[in-house]
């Protein structure tokens, strides 16, 4: 069993990045960082991204609303950094607070500064492989950690267990598309899927979206299978300080002996979110400037 | 074995919009059919679509630029229909002769008047499972078809063969949706997909939809599973005053003894095409009022 692991590669593409952008003469790639209110969990991801951005040579601007701000009041903030030509990607912390209507802010983005990938457009690219677009960051993580380690999906299985917009679908799009790399056969399921560890186990590569802790059981996985784990789950634990540890939707200690590969949680695909946000950032600046 | 008449189920949604559109007071749903050049099963579709429109009570206005028409006046002639209020619905029939970018011209296409569903932002819909898009229509028709046949995708395989951007992406992300009638657990299976009948032959719904005649045969099917034929192949057939006879991507003689429900070829998918364009139309015009 490889442990394939998100904390290397991210800072191996970190380390591009740094390179690439300290080539760019003039101007440097800049992130506008929006962040409505206080929440705490909000805060340290702004912190880490902006931290991430810094190492990079990416400026970064952030822009702190009050849980106050009205719907309208946000678009406009929105509409101004869409179009400030000093900026090259805008990202929008979710979940953003109270009423506010998220969906219609992440759709406010101009699809070349939605450097999340939310915005409608840019998952109608996806689907149309048009590269000119932008795959949110866990999926286009999720690719790069495979491709990194040596994991070619043609004639493979890929089975994605979890739906969601952010990752389940987005992830299925690009393992199918016709790319080196990917060409992959991809099932997904959830939680409306019948006798699923049947599936699961055929999975040659198994990504694991479901968002509970320990779902993922070695009954449910072949051997040597490539096991990418997605879920970030929070189990109470007293012998931490914090009083709780991190875990992924899979159960690692009974299935990693099974795999070829597998992510663990944490420094799994959790450090690669924040690395593609950035390459995202700077591919908006290259396609910005071009 | 039950035949899933897409004749029949075509004709019902015809009669539906009949009366729907007969209770619309005023102005008439309008579709503008864009037909460039004369290849002559250009001619025969947009001939088919202006027909089915008169029979519904839609307004077509043909447009026919001759093969000789720009980039650029194709786009203006858009950019015309996109402004024109009495215009609810644009078809630009498919394929464009010469060098007419194809792609650029269907996202020139308002995404509130692309009843084709092949705008960006229309798939991006699709994939949000945000109702106010619109599905293209083979995909669409194919759920409508599984749906007035009383097959519920929820907790079923679902598989597809083929993944174009018209018919085998779309029709999975349907199927996918946490909808009522679907919910299915989707594999998108293609040309690079390894051991492909141990695959199809899980399917409690198999979809086929590859482009190339007979190309499932009766061992690729488990008993009792539901198969819908996409495909549409000509092939010779002297016995036929045409030449040639139309058959589907299943070997339909052998297969369909072992099929629950099975769509022939031709009178299945077909039909319903045109159907589901009318019904988009009709949908973009009550949005276009609301």
């Amino acid at each position: 069993m490889e442990l394939i692991s998100g904390n290397q590669i991210a800072a191996d593409i970190i380390d591009e990045l740094k390179t690439e952008v300290a080539s760019f003469s003039g101007r440097k790639p800049c992130l506008a960082l929006v962040r409505v209110g206080d929440d705490p969990a909000s805060v340290s991801y702004v912190k880490k991204k902006e931290k991430t951005a810094a190492e990079i040579g990416v400026e970064s601007r952030i822009i702190l609303p009050p849980e106050t701000i009205t719907q309208s009041e946000l678009e406009t903030l929105i509409d101004d950094l869409n179009a400030d030509d000093g900026v090259d990607g805008i990202l929008v912390q979710s979940p953003l607070p109270g009423d506010l209507d998220e969906l219609a802010i992440f759709r406010r983005v101009s699809p070349a500064k939605d450097v999340d990938g939310f915005h409608t457009v840019n998952i109608g690219k996806l689907a149309q492989e048009d590269d000119t677009g932008f795959a949110s960051c866990t999926p286009a993580g999720i690719m790069e950690m495979l491709a990194r380690s040596e994991v070619d999906l043609r004639g493979k299985h890929v089975v994605v267990v979890g739906r969601s917009l952010i990752v389940g679908k987005p992830v299925a799009l690009l393992a199918l598309q016709k790319k080196a790399g990917a060409n992959g056969t991809v099932t997904i399921c959830h939680s409306a899927t019948s006798d699923l560890p049947a599936i699961t186990r055929q999975a040659d590569v198994l990504i694991a979206a479901i968002g509970r802790a320990g779902f993922v059981t070695a009954d449910m996985v072949k051997d040597g299978a490539v096991v990418i784990d997605v879920g970030i789950n929070r189990v109470p634990d007293s012998s931490r300080k914090s009083g709780y540890r991190l875990v992924g939707d899979v159960e690692f200690d009974a299935v990693s002996p099974k795999t070829a590969k597998i992510t663990p949680v944490p420094g799994g695909v959790g450090p690669m979110t924040v690395a593609m946000l950035m390459k995202n950032t700077v591919k908006a600046y290259r396609l910005h400037q071009s």
